[in-house]
């Protein structure tokens, strides 16, 4: 009897942490999100060295209570699922555990409060960010066009890769080390900081020669951004189009339904069922 | 008797500002517009300094003009408007409050004229240029495609943002302070300038793993400006062709209705029915 | 007699200048276009100082030939065209005078050869590059894709000035003049150029709001940039449908020709010609 | 007998080498990928001086097994095709060959190892990237839709080309030699680098005129990025339609054709002809 309880007060707290329907569900949804965004702001303000000196303790009480929070959290989600050990090795439970302990392992060496390790590891918490992702769902066409283009955008940045090499290795020869290009990846390194049309101008040529080998590369990658935009263009209508097997764009298929089989989507034109032989009736 | 002639003599003055059709009131709108886009041009040539010491005199005239014929439109507006209150509380209202009374104000304190906030207050002139989006109402389609594709971008910045918050983490981590990189924001930031392929180079990486960062950024950078021209793309075609579910793309087409038969998207140089050889009447 | 003969040696070059079918007009085509590049690599090379110290006979007996060359071509012009006054006042015919001119102004006035304003009239020369635009006519899809989308864009593009004057002006109160924002028309050409992603980095915002307001600007810049790319995209599409108001993607009309009207285009389920209501066979 | 049992054995290196299909062959194409990639990548750290000195020695070794198995398959390539002349004045040939003897000439002359030409002939072996290029092969709709839209896209660039010189030329006008623009090709490569929204920064303008025209190249530029994208995103979706007379991007309609009544382009599950009710065999 007492196990049931347990087991029912531990089934509600799943629900209400993995669940988003039930009122509850929603507000931990809420105070997780808040907490995230707040910590992720917390370690920004951290890394101005004039803030953290100003408001030291303003930061460090603030950590500790996103430290508390983060904790309930994990312990909640270990205790609450079936297999614990699924969310522990899975990729978010070994964020959450990492954003989570540096603040402890600060307390154990106190004296060195200061050791950059452990301010490194306090920047994992950054990651929890990817929480919010899940927020991002809503948009599934937008999420699917992706994925579906996404090897033949591959491709391309292969592509474009294989043309930073070959163009890299020639600004090296051209340009040499007293114009910045002092070694081949960082010749790359800026083929791509010129071909994606970035240009920071921390390197740039200065000989005719370099000067106009950078204007073919630029022009070449004005021209060819061009080529993942329709790629994402096409699979992006495309999507849209397979979402009900039905499609504003295409007027030959309808909506009309066979009353024998039922089957959907015969073609405008389409005077029997695809599917039994059936007349049609508009 | 009086009255009736004054209601009339405001209901005209009410026509010519608020409607477009009348030729006084084509004639108050490119006045209005000439005024916005010269007071505008007042505020940019008064914060030249070399000009402002040269000109002063013809500035400061310039600018009572506007301020008094903005003076007169704002009282107009009231009192031709039923509801005085509601234009006065308006967006536009506020802004047309604000981009008038400054110069009032430096009247008031004549001897501290330079005062910089009075100078910045002057500044909100500025957003009178918002008033000149009317003229962009032309394009509806356009703006209605941006209108439904805008909570798909947002969604796609807010994942772009988080991009920015992990890569500006990152970076902040590997090039260290040396490298400008003082800060997380400052981090973020930098992120932001290279994903956009804006690389202003203020700030550049300057060891191999950084510049590596730096190269993987812009090219995910290059690659995904294809995301939101794919879903303008695919949302403007789909706008023009859900207009009268008809695509507004071929205008060959129109919304006729075949009296006999009922058929619908004749040709345009259609005169008789192309299903049942009827006579078309328009 | 001779008149007629006279007059038949006049069509004939008028032929051979404003014509290219026959070989003879294709050969002084060609021989144009190598001049008018020639003229332009001269304009160029002339404005490098060292090579123009070096080189400087073999520049000026090259401008010599070419002056002359465009001269013959110029008189051959306006003796050939029936109504010479036409040529003469019309674009093309001014930019072709004063690109020639220049150089008999420098005999007349030798000994202040180096006069910076003849230099300046040379350059004119650049501008007979758009002879060459002719060229490009070949892709009439392209241009009448610009051209209906050019009212579009032009609206978009005056939306983006908009707001680069609002951002622009906030930049200037935000960062003032010690971080390069002197005053306001500096800091709405700043605000194109991080708008526009092109991002210079001559000036760079340095405070942290300044930079936040940056951020914000480079991601609108990078967002937007979908809407011109979106609307030349559906107006391409729409433009290979319009062209012999048949399209592959719009299934609906056909080829079909009317026996009574010999009109076309009908849809394709049209029993009847739209034109003349006579049955249309298939 | 011999010659057979020769022939046989060349034939089989020959399936390894040429051919894809078989395991050896398969293995064949790893080993030769990774090798190239190896083979770049001791080329980028050999250029890189600091690493060159600490592991000169390793990378002098690794040099030479690349070298020999870059020999090895060479002299395999010739001696397995049947007409080797033809393989060794292909451009892969000349590639492979180029690629290979630098390090066998430092042999030769090797008390002057560090002539910069022979550092710059070991640069070539970086074009065996382009072998990978076969990779790339797979998106065949990829490369069509490029290809088709080649001409298209050669066409704007040259457009953008001549507004580049015309606007370069004036920029050199304006600007003068003060502000960088120190001649006329300078003045059209950094045309070319704002136009395309790199913006390196290197030369940026000072004079008001002078960034008022570089506010209107940006504009411009980025106005008219929108037409590679358009050209391609149509291609594209014109490609996927293409392909067998029927819309790649629906899968949903097949190329049966009915028996009965000949119709086509029935739904890709359609067991009866929408047309007549037959039937359907596949």
């Amino acid at each position: 009897m007492e196990n049931t309880k347990q087991q029912s007060w531990r089934s509600k707290l799943h629900d209400i942490i993995y669940e988003a329907d039930t009122p509850a569900g929603k507000l931990f949804d809420v105070i997780l999100l808040i907490a995230i965004i707040a910590s992720i702001i917390l370690v920004m303000l951290e890394s101005i060295k004039s803030f953290d000196e100003k408001y030291h303790t303003f930061l460090n009480v603030s950590e500790w209570i996103i430290t508390i929070l983060f904790s309930i959290e994990y312990i909640a989600r270990i205790i609450t699922v079936k297999k614990p050990y699924k969310y522990i090795f899975s990729f978010y439970g070994i964020i959450d555990l990492l954003s989570t302990i540096p603040k402890y392992i600060s307390l154990l060496f106190g004296g060195i409060h200061a050791l950059a390790a452990l301010r490194a590891l306090r920047l994992l918490r950054v990651f929890r960010i990817l929480k919010l992702a899940r927020y991002l769902g809503a948009s599934n066409l937008l999420m699917s066009a992706i994925k579906s283009s996404r090897a033949k955008i591959s491709v391309f940045l292969f592509a474009v890769l294989i043309l930073c090499i070959i163009f890299g290795t020639l600004m090296y020869l051209i340009e040499g080390e007293e114009s910045g290009f002092s070694s081949i990846p960082v010749s790359v390194y800026w083929c791509i900081v010129t071909l994606t049309t970035v240009g920071f101008g921390d390197i740039a040529p200065v000989t005719p020669l370099g000067q106009f080998i950078a204007a073919l590369i630029m022009i070449l990658g004005y021209g060819i951004i061009a080529v993942p935009t329709g790629i994402v263009s096409a699979e992006y209508t495309a999507q849209g189009k397979d979402k009900n097997n039905n499609d504003v764009t295409n007027p030959e298929l309808n909506s009309k339904s066979c009353e024998n089989c039922l089957a959907e989507n015969h073609k405008d034109k389409a005077d029997f069922c695809y599917n039994c032989g059936e007349k049609l009736h508009i």
